[in-house]
């Protein structure tokens, strides 16, 4: 099969991966459309040290079966958690199981990814996608659920006021899915085309240099960079909640005494629940397709991922046709 | 007055300080005992730039009231919360006193401390001491209630097991408090007579190569190092929380990626509920004799500094005679 091959941080496209075999609990997917997240563009450069296919937003058909899995599956259209589980360690056995302990994580850890004609799941880890959502909507759900991550974090919580820092692919999802939370929502762009996304949603855009100091409940960074983190930090009143919701690619510096003074929350955030994600696509609630910027074949990967490191560019897609 | 005077660094001993006047909402206290905290040496060594008298852990008596005060007040042993609210600001308006944006704490920032024969402070922050609690134990109430904080900030959160790093001056305050709190707890020391400290609690003591990874709910660092804080980043399983409950002297390089990754809450804890303190002092929940190492009159304060800079010395307490 044809299939994109990541290599000590080298690309490449290769035309005759073997067709993966389902295991008994697995299911043996074609894939439709995959989605280039901030994570691919992390994993060339390093992150994780992964080698092999990347790639964990997309929608496929499943069209073959381990010898365990209900037949029923066969033709249907889904996603799956990125996060494939073991089902017998401590966090599983929590229920907690996209923190398995050994996870497999598809296209970033010990996992074929997305970028590819084929790939095989845990049957246990899929979601049937409804026909009321296409396929141009279904490569969002795996980052519109981190996205509602959020709102499950912050269910203990009474909170009035947020702040998002970064309005790029992920700050965008984070500000749809904040902006229907009755909450006053302010988010700092940086570009004029991240604020014209924007237009329409119960949020107010402002700059970074109009970030009041202590003055939300919450803050969130979108942007994964220190100046980020040190803006939603800045931006969060005594006993508020600041979100990490980027991987970070070098350790940062933190001025903790001033998180114990103020008695900060820093909380990390990562894979959320599919199933809101895809009731939210499904009712009409979060619109997406104003955030995709183009689709290619994988033949053309080169200019997908170019397309995607410039500047502003929102999602861009990769077909394996 | 007596008073011990801190300048750039300096600790001297005044002996004609003015006997300070009580403003309409403060009352003048005459001092009894006070206690020498890990914040005082931290002033020493130039935390929060002070200047003046240091000291927040005391008991004292009321001897005289401004002119709004209730003269019932006259003659009351009491203690008195370090933070000194102004009462309108946004802080205040939500009580939450303790992070009243305007507060001035006593003997760290713009308040004159207990190192002294009088102090003022407001009438509404102070807690009368019953009978049964002696002086001795009084001198505990604001770090006790610092260590109930913890409680506090745990309410909302389900836990089974902690892990406390540090059984230092206010490590062993924690470890009373969590002790009784019917979890399981842990606590990495470093010294014997700090082990021997713990006995008769419901505590398992273990060393520091014996704490394994992600193997805890909670995880309190209570050294102010940044070994510390990395020993309770470690312990803390995937969704726990890991609290910090010292000031760091310098900014710390922190792993980010991690606490998204796992979904860690780094959480900041400062100062909490005297009352909670006070009954279980006086119930005798919680035991302090013990921790008491050496008690110097105001004269002596060299030797007193000298003594709690000591490895394993627990508490020192400063007698204004």
């Amino acid at each position: 099969m044809k299939a994109l091959y990541l290599q000590r941080g080298k690309l490449s496209l290769c035309h005759d991966l073997p067709i993966p075999q389902p295991e008994h609990d697995e299911v043996l997917l074609k894939l439709h459309l995959a989605g280039i997240c901030g994570t691919d563009i992390a994993l060339l450069n390093g992150y994780a040290n992964f080698n092999g296919v990347p790639g964990h937003e997309f929608v496929a058909e499943v069209i073959a079966t381990g010898s365990d899995v209900d037949s029923h599956w066969i033709g249907k259209r889904v996603v799956a958690e990125i996060n494939q589980w073991c089902g017998h360690c401590d966090q599983c056995c929590r229920q907690h199981y996209s923190h398995c302990l050994n996870r497999r994580v598809i296209g970033i850890r010990d996992h074929q990814g997305a970028f590819a004609e084929y790939l095989v799941v845990k049957a246990n880890t899929l979601h049937i996608v409804p026909d009321e959502i296409n396929n141009r909507q279904a490569i969002f759900i795996e980052p519109l659920a981190a996205a509602f991550r959020i709102v499950e974090q912050l269910q203990a919580h009474s909170y009035q006021d947020l702040i998002l820092v970064g309005a790029g692919r992920l700050g965008q999802l984070i500000a749809r899915v904040m902006a229907v939370q009755e909450r006053q929502l302010k988010v700092v762009v940086r570009h004029e085309k991240q604020q014209k996304l924007l237009q329409g949603l119960s949020v107010e855009c402002i700059s970074e240099s109009a970030v009041e100091a202590k003055s939300v409940d919450v803050a969130i960074d979108a942007t994964g960079h220190e100046s980020g983190l040190a803006l939603a930090l800045k931006a969060v009143r005594p006993q508020g909640v600041c979100i990490m919701k980027s991987s970070y690619p070098e350790p940062i510096k933190l001025d903790l005494t001033q998180l114990v003074i103020d008695e900060i929350e820093l909380l990390g955030s990562r894979c959320g629940p599919f199933e809101t994600a895809i009731r939210a696509l499904d009712n009409g609630q979060i619109e997406t397709e104003s955030l995709i910027d183009t689709s290619y074949p994988l033949d053309e990967f080169h200019s997908a991922f170019e397309r995607v490191a410039k500047k502003g560019v929102m999602k861009v897609l990769l077909s394996p046709f």
